[in-house]
């Protein structure tokens, strides 16, 4: 009873306060879950990968958890305009942060197969766009933690230095494939984390033009994508 | 005024149902965008398949207009817990379609390389893939506009069924690339457009596992995936 008096007082700002807490989670555990993901791929280490796989449930709860709250919120507040928005966009927040999620996990379910088959030199550029991507995502954060206009206004370009990599990276493979056919299995898998990595690129800045809105009441203008991939045809 | 007065006496049923509407023509226009955008592929018409990149913003925008109506549901409204549920229900399903239509997007994006390729044998599946998943979307939007568990519970097997050809036309696609490295280019991006069906398949079916919980308030038990790609070692 004391808790649930102690409960119904709390103020809007302190349930914010406790949905935002939720998202801020995700994205740190988004931000090691990719991380770890390529680490694994890379060192070959299929029980760390086995790992990441199983760590995936813990998103998908804290997703559920940050729903419950926001209908709780809700509920109990009968929240005016610009609350309600800001609540819409945490659940939109929490949706993109699980499927950032599923995003590392489908790496990490590569990396046995990578494990079985020769390196390939392109892949050294795996670890750099993961830490791209991964610096998109603690960035967006700290600037959805500080509702920071300015700050998420400055990660909305680097998503194209994401692109680039992939580009790089898809032509790379696609070279490599017709070279030795052995390559071609991990090269395919390859290929299939790479675009996990442009896809997490361009969800994480996604919310950063969510923070923006939230922040601002105004859309950003339309990010310049730099993904040509779908277009590309591999020299002969 | 009289419009704003005609407005504010609408129930919060005709207010759901408007809601409601939205999705179900979001829904209608992912199944349109998916067998367009298949055919446009089979067809090798890139004309057609840059109208259906352009069509993509309707769903965008189809997104947007759900998100507002439901803020205004919830602030004019403050509806209860089971209300307030459904709605934000509703605002995922919404979310769900937007991505089907990104997935449709790219599929038709990869029209005009492969339609510069060789024809390949197993690209035959594909219709029949893409059949199978607008399938799964239409029954699924019939069991949300009939609110109806038992056609909901009945779709959630059907996507063992669009693994199982994700996993033939992974293992076929890597086949012929072995073959000849002629086959590369348009093997990978199939491989892509394969991807995309079953994510799509995937989604749909998360959105009849959503009907199932809101007309039940139960979730569905969890159900068998079939998708063993990321594990795929092609013979050498």
């Amino acid at each position: 009873m004391a808790e649930f008096s102690a409960h119904t007082v709390k103020s809007f700002d302190e349930d914010i306060a406790q949905l935002r807490a939720v998202i801020t989670r995700m994205g740190g555990l988004c931000e090691s879950q990719i991380s770890d993901a390529v680490d694994a791929l890379v060192n070959r280490n299929v029980e760390a990968a086995a790992v990441i796989v199983e760590n995936d449930k813990r998103l998908d709860a804290l997703e559920a958890e940050a729903e419950a709250l926001a209908v709780r919120i809700i509920a109990l507040r009968a929240p005016m305009a610009d609350d309600l928005r800001e609540i819409v966009a945490a659940l939109k927040i929490a949706g993109v942060m699980e499927r950032i999620g599923d995003y590392a996990k489908n790496i990490a379910k590569r990396a046995s197969v990578v494990a079985q088959a020769q390196p390939i030199a392109p892949a050294v550029i795996i670890p750099e766009m993961a830490r791209a991507v991964v610096g998109i995502i603690r960035d967006t954060l700290d600037a959805f933690v500080d509702r920071d206009a300015a700050k998420a206004s400055a990660i909305l370009q680097r998503d194209q230095q994401v692109d680039e990599f992939y580009n790089s990276l898809f032509r790379s493979l696609l070279t490599f494939m017709m070279e030795n056919p052995h390559y071609i299995t991990p090269s395919t898998h390859l290929l299939f984390v790479a675009k996990n990595l442009e896809r997490i690129g361009d969800h994480a800045t996604s919310v950063a033009e969510m923070v923006y809105f939230t922040a601002t009441g105004q859309r950003p203008a339309e990010r310049p994508k730099n993904d040509f991939t779908s277009t590309i045809y591999a020299p002969q």
